[in-house]
């Protein structure tokens, strides 16, 4: 199977390209059964959504879901579940001068090769952070299931813009704080200071990076497979396609690497009749397979690409170096926005190990 | 597909136990016309085999490979190429004790969750390092293949043990160096230092991680399958399937996230006719396609949960907290035997899309 | 992967219900560069269309097919193709009363029991033969690949018509001839026989089976994969998914098989230069690979299980039999309308291997 | 995936060669817990293995085998089980005049252009019918977990030899008759005349085809994933890896093509409570899913290509018309050994959707 498809037993399918007519999902394996409405997909992709605020581009799009196919009478069927948004706000003009002027950290000049120039590069067509609204759709449904299924909870939040970082660890009463502001960063103080940074970058002409947490709990023991679907190897599959990460660790991560195993090893316990670790520096993961403790990732997503400074780079016909200005209406920071796409990605990942693992049946 | 396999046109299928009889490997998808011996696979085992020195466990197993089928008169077929372990230096007695007592930081307690105490637990059985010398037998023909078809090379090398890092930042004249000691770190003096921390830590029943780097060069403009089959999913998904591989970052990673676009940004130039980027923090992917660059990786590697001190953990038959102390013969640090893990990880995978994209052909 | 999809290289997803707003297709996997225009495509849905005259359903679709994404400017792009048909003309009450009565032959009875009755049941849902407009959608790209890649050409037509067969064995020059009638007989005499057939079958309430021949000429030597993707194994389970195929045979087939091994070998001979075989009972595959002769398949359809005739069955609310009379509006005979769908099954099998086997590159 | 691999959640793979090292099967996703030994694995092999009768080839192959992972202490673990058979009785020497002159009716030719002339051709080498012993050592693992957590049976039967065909319709009661005899037909006087009739054509240095019957009683309603994976077109895939199969239909299948809708329609009625249908054209599966019906298939298998005559041919050196005599020890009637390879495939095949329908779990 080509790369526009993940997941074995609930597969979901992206199809559409930035600036094309439509961007949609089939998603297929979700058990029969499960009650859904496009209202509940729609409060996912607005927490998304472009032009919502100052610190994200003004691209203006409804976003707005229709479900073509897989529900009937407000239960789905088994069949694949198909979703679409039709794009509206494309300003294709925008790219024109872009044809041959390779934009610097972003996928036109690869593309252009791997294509032999047949690829629709308006708006970076089929590699655009748009795309992540598919998973959007998908990843709506595969959450409500975990949650109906199984009580397994899904979120995820900034935790740190270009060198700004949360005071305090994340607990879980901190989920309710998540998107009571603009860059779903749970602390509402340093919230307020990483939207100052983003604001400044915005105004140079620059761009900020950071860094997303996602912490998933209730997930049952043994989700996994080894040695090639562990939840890291399938986790981290899931979230390297969202265009701009560049890292993915679970647990102590890199930071565990500097430690000894007598610190890093989370010893068990017993509480509450079950046996739980007294430290998580595993992340919920061990040997690839979930041990009950929360499932912890951290994911560095880089500074944007697209900035409105000048930047010398090569233009492809003339084979001569060029200065480049990227026009368009972009986000000085995607890190915000990128919530609901991990939450999606992870509830994906975990509801197809939970449909392996027979954990979830296929009727529910 | 469950998790044995990983790979769409070159799949490699691993199998046994860390104690059983085997542990082999199935290629399929390799093209038919590769030259290829057996000392040409053992090579590159014996750079991963336990009991080489003190820093390693004292494990005395051989590991010598046997190709059963897929290689006639000297040459791939086309057909499925079969690699023989037979495991010899077991003791499995050291692990009776611990059938019941779960060892912090491995996967028997989630194991025997999933597997309903089913599972081969003896030495880890089938969640073993030992198993990723079947990858190795798998690595050394793909990185053969690219070799031979398209001059890519594969090379990784230690960069840090615990909080020791190398001073200066990899280049290419270093490859040659890497193999010249134990720790397989290219700093000769970082090296030493490095050695002594080990050799410390295993003294105080402790152990160490550390962090591996990887760097491809050679690679062909265009290999990655947007959206999901990108090189940074495909690769982070191999990588991650290493026992203890707990982060994967890309090019400038975790650092990126703090910069800003402007500095994040690689700026295209010519260079001997050739479009290259005059830096390369995006690892030599963008929009999950590789742009040209070395394809750069670094990947965290947790401290060795086998330790000899005791440790307090939980009896599963008496659901009773428990003093336990871990018998046989661990590496004090598993990063210095993982370079050729990771070389034949990153191998496959390159291989694999090379095959995708039409790169490599499926008769040479 | 669950059922919606197939193919390796070149994947086709199905979605949607008869009943439900939409059906459409995904093709993932066609090379970058292929002019393709919708007006292509719908000319052979055309050929499968309902209402077309007197022997098939009077059920009215325009069949439409809207192209929404992976074709920019004329040409494939490289990304998924997803086309879209709009349902307009289902009359779902016809099939209310069918929900507790089971309708003999239909899988109303087996979706029921697996889907728990959250299956779309108007007019079979999922199961129905319109579905098979999904693959013709993406079997008019692959037939246009074929013919333009490598020259192979498909044509199926109708061989046999209840117990009413073609006097002539097929030969190429009847290709012209194929959709001169409705029954897309090329013996325009027998045509006009089986039509007869059908409407009396149609005024007795009853229905008719057939025979669909299958022969693509130009297969390149080599394709199929060694042993489960043999070109048998991918063709025969690509033609099954068709409903109402109850048979599949290859070359000589049942008949090959009360035959001597001294009859029924194909001797090899040159012939122009070429190696080719003096018969062809092989049907063009031997071990699984073509040998460069034309495939040629037959296929076998029942009687359309939808007929006029009060037929005894059970009603799964009261768990007692019950008098059936299906109302709607059926065909009398689906294999005048099966053509275009083998010719798109088999196209989009054989483009899929010519990708696998490098035949034809992932871009033109 | 490559060719070598078949199933989604059961998956077997075969690798190996004719006169290689080894033949051997790595079956995944076996449920652990199932109780399985070497000696039950042994039996089904021993009624495929050659040299058993005057009517088989004489090659004398021990075939036994040797589970060397994923069985501990007598139970599956639910890792994957690699099965071994080493190859004994190999004449290689037979091959060789064979390496330009193309075997009529074998994979000579194609699979030397697929590959170049890489490919092992000794005794047909990937493509020899010695293969399907890879397939026994799964199924007999498939059907004992068939059989153990859903009660399914599945017996298949010599129905035709050449023309000569059983007298009465198959009933469960004569499943006991099958092995009774070499041609393994449950109507002893039949066989007689079939033994006869091989044996008439062996001493013709020519060989015979013939039909097997299979049916699968006890299976639950609802195995089958629509559209793709439909049972009818995953069993059929299957079917058609054995070499010389060319035809495959379920219930009445090309007879029933004859038939009209009235006719061939199988009515429904109450049975013990049960619904079943009245009679069962379907073969047992309506939409491609079970109804719970016996599934009833039929295979056609060409008469052996290795006849003792002298065909004429070509000499792909010289590419001139050359005369051949295969020597070496061939099957005059394959037929009788592939019962076992049948039942094997069904099993595979059933267990594999019975996994994939939650029928059976993951841990037994």
């Amino acid at each position: 199977m080509p790369g526009s498809s993940i997941g074995q037993r609930l597969v979901l399918t992206s199809f559409g390209e930035s600036h094309g007519k439509v961007i949609g999902t089939v998603l297929e394996g979700c058990p029969a059964g499960l009650a859904i409405e496009e209202k509940e997909i729609q409060k996912m992709l607005d927490l998304r959504k472009p032009g919502q605020n100052v610190i994200s581009t003004q691209r203006k799009e409804g976003d707005v879901v229709e479900i073509v196919s897989g529900v009937f009478r407000g239960y789905t069927t088994g069949a694949p579940i198909t979703m679409l948004i039709w794009n509206s706000d494309q300003k294709s003009k925008d790219y024109e001068n872009l044809k041959t002027k390779l934009r610097p950290g972003h996928s036109d000049y690869p593309a252009m090769v791997k294509y032999n120039h047949y690829n629709d590069y308006r708006g970076g067509g089929r590699f655009s952070g748009r795309l992540t609204a598919t998973h959007v759709m998908g990843g709506a449904i595969a959450r409500k299931l975990l949650k109906v299924a199984l009580g397994i909870e899904t979120n995820s939040f900034t935790s740190q813009i270009g060198k700004i970082r949360m005071e305090k660890e994340f607990n879980e009463k901190m989920i309710s704080s998540i998107y009571k502001n603009d860059v779903r960063c749970p602390e509402n103080k340093t919230a307020k200071i990483m939207r100052d940074n983003i604001l400044i970058a915005k105004k140079n002409g620059d761009s900020l990076g950071g860094i997303i947490e996602s912490v998933t709990t209730n997930v049952p023991v043994g989700l996994g497979e080894p040695i090639f679907s562990s939840l890291e190897s399938d986790l981290s599959k899931a979230i390297f396609s969202i265009p701009s990460v560049k890292g993915v660790e679970f647990g102590s991560g890199f930071r565990g690497s500097e430690m000894h195993g007598s610190e890093n090893n989370d010893l068990y316990t017993i509480k509450k009749g079950k046996i739980v670790t007294k430290t998580n520096n595993s992340g919920g993961i061990l040997g690839g397979i979930s041990n009950g403790m929360p499932i912890t990732m951290r994911i560095a997503f880089k500074p944007a690409s697209s900035i409105a400074q000048k930047q010398s780079t090569v233009d492809i016909k003339t084979k001569k170096e060029a200065i480049l200005q990227v026009k368009g209406r972009h986000d000085p920071c995607v890190v915000p926005r990128a919530p609901p796409v991990v939450d999606s990605l992870v509830a994906l990942t975990i509801a197809d190990h939970a449909l392996i693992a027979g954990a979830i049946k296929p009727v529910l």
